[in-house]
């Protein structure tokens, strides 16, 4: 049996929830956890904003654990190995996407916490293609965000080739935005930070902004036209996005990884007249995330995180709510 | 003297217009004008559309003709030699993008037929960095087309890859879309034309179509989710955009180059899951003009013109204003 905590139905607070996960797959591990980090979209999905969620749910999907099992087919895992988790618990295996190793762009993926039991539970299963060793000597309570906050910022800098010359900027330093001036930083970049108020400018400066510029004023915006090369959007709220369109250089993109429901209102000549791109992206494959991990621990970079025990999932997620976590949440078994 | 046909007033038809050019600048050459495209741009600058028209206005920016007089500094054009001329009469030359050979980005452009008079005249004036020797046995009369609605769906195949591989969707078969499902086939793209009503489904599946969906069909639309690399829309109308989103594979591109004034309303969800881009463009390069030229005379692609006499430019105007020309209108000398 696995001991895990549950949400029954949407907008409930999660539960202790036990559940029987049958006979471990083949092509499966299954994983002794020791830490999940806890995400926007474990919220999301505990309450269904999505219309996707199966209860009950049990989230979590930034998981650092320990090989505790292998099926009978896994041979790239070994049971003991320190292994991370993310937003993916399986690949079809037999896409064009996945023969190209675009996993993370799957026709039929395995996600870990819809239809699927996550990692806030004293283990986790998922089919080994999806699990990512971790390198040795890295800080194990603070890896977990890495694999959904971090590859989801990570990614947009290996997919559409940034240059460590470009100029990059950071709406939102949260959860990904921290990871993402960190990122920006180690890659070469000159690196700006957009964020609201003056609170968080010194620390985003530590974390490796050369520049902030206060994302509540039009005028500081306006002030920056023709200046970035990409601007990645971590936000899920409404901003005046034709303002920051105008921030790009030509061929600049502003790239989406913040899930914001309200749709883009965009002005097709800011678009046409300097060759400009808007796109999206989700999480990335677990190659990159290998190449993710590795420069990470090449560069320092690591998660600012706060960190609770499993049996306050329900704080945790108090505290994410009201926003003022920085920078990502982790939790812990006793 | 330069005898012209100018527009005094937005909203006002065409007269004869008279204009003393002053002194050839060194770097300039003139050129005899012998054919000029009618684009839906004149239009827009005749009606000040785009708040951006200098009164008077002579229009005309897809120029076929012969080099007349080279300013002392000319040394890339010879008097007699046949050229072409787009939307650009002159580039700062100074820039990062001139520098680099993306002139169409340039930061302080001359567009020939805004603060400049066009080719709707005798002789037009250009610096002659921005005008195009044209190949040998080409069609004169029809080339002009090529300078603007060519080169403006020619370019994103340079700018973004695009691979014979792949498959790319056209919508609106009209100027622009033409010589676009002409570019696509001879690419060694698989092709799909979408266009309202099945009027042209014959002439766009000779034009190079390998399917075509009507895009008054939301059905057929839906139908085709997940299929093309590259969708350029060359209309000026607003059309349920989430719904071609949503045509395009993983890592699939929206494009547009027609200029719709009414704002995109997409979703972000669309762009995130399957790591899409919407994006837009202008026309290319003198140096990308050069090339389609070359890629045109290898392959036979053509623009299909309607040839009237620069005397009857306001009838021309008229008919491209009740949206019936098949494909492109083409003024010429007596």
């Amino acid at each position: 049996m696995i001991n895990a905590y549950a949400a029954k139905e949407a907008g409930q607070p999660l539960e202790p929830f036990e559940y029987d996960p049958g006979a471990l797959q083949p092509d499966e591990v299954e994983i002794d956890v020791l830490h999940c980090g806890l995400c926007h979209s474990d919220v999301s999905i505990i309450d269904n904003d999505w219309g996707i969620t199966q209860y009950p749910v049990v989230p979590g999907h930034e998981v650092v654990g320990r090989v505790a099992k292998t099926g009978d087919a896994v041979r790239n895992l070994e049971v003991g190995q320190l292994v991370g988790l993310g937003w993916h618990a399986g690949f079809c295996g037999e896409c064009g996407y996945c023969h190209s190793g675009d996993h993370n762009l799957c026709d039929a993926p395995q996600e870990t916490i819809v239809g699927h039991h996550g990692g806030f539970a004293d283990k986790v299963r998922a089919r080994a293609h999806s699990v990512v060793p971790l390198p040795d000597g890295m800080d194990l309570a603070a890896i977990g965000p890495l694999f959904c906050g971090g590859i989801t910022v990570f990614n947009p800098f290996v997919q559409f080739g940034i240059e460590p010359t470009d100029h990059v900027g950071v709406i939102g330093i949260g959860g990904l935005g921290h990871l993402a001036l960190q990122f920006a930083n180690a890659w070469g970049c000159q690196v700006t930070a957009f964020t609201s108020g003056s609170a968080k400018e010194k620390e985003a400066k530590e974390l490796g902004a050369h520049h902030v510029i206060n994302s509540r004023d039009p005028k500081a915006i306006e002030a920056a036209a023709g200046s970035f090369d990409l601007i990645l959007s971590t936000v899920n709220v409404k901003l005046d996005w034709n303002l920051y369109l105008n921030t790009l250089k030509p061929r600049g993109r502003l790239h989406f990884v913040g899930a914001t429901l309200e749709p883009l209102d965009l002005q097709v000549f800011a678009l046409i007249f300097k060759q400009r791109s808007v796109s999206g992206s989700p999480v990335g494959s677990p190659a990159t995330i290998a190449t993710m991990l590795e420069f990470c621990k090449r560069h320092g970079i690591k998660p600012v995180i706060e960190q609770f025990k499993f049996s306050k999932v329900n704080d945790a997620i108090e505290k994410l709510k009201q926003g003022n976590v920085r920078y990502r949440i982790v939790l812990s078994h006793d």
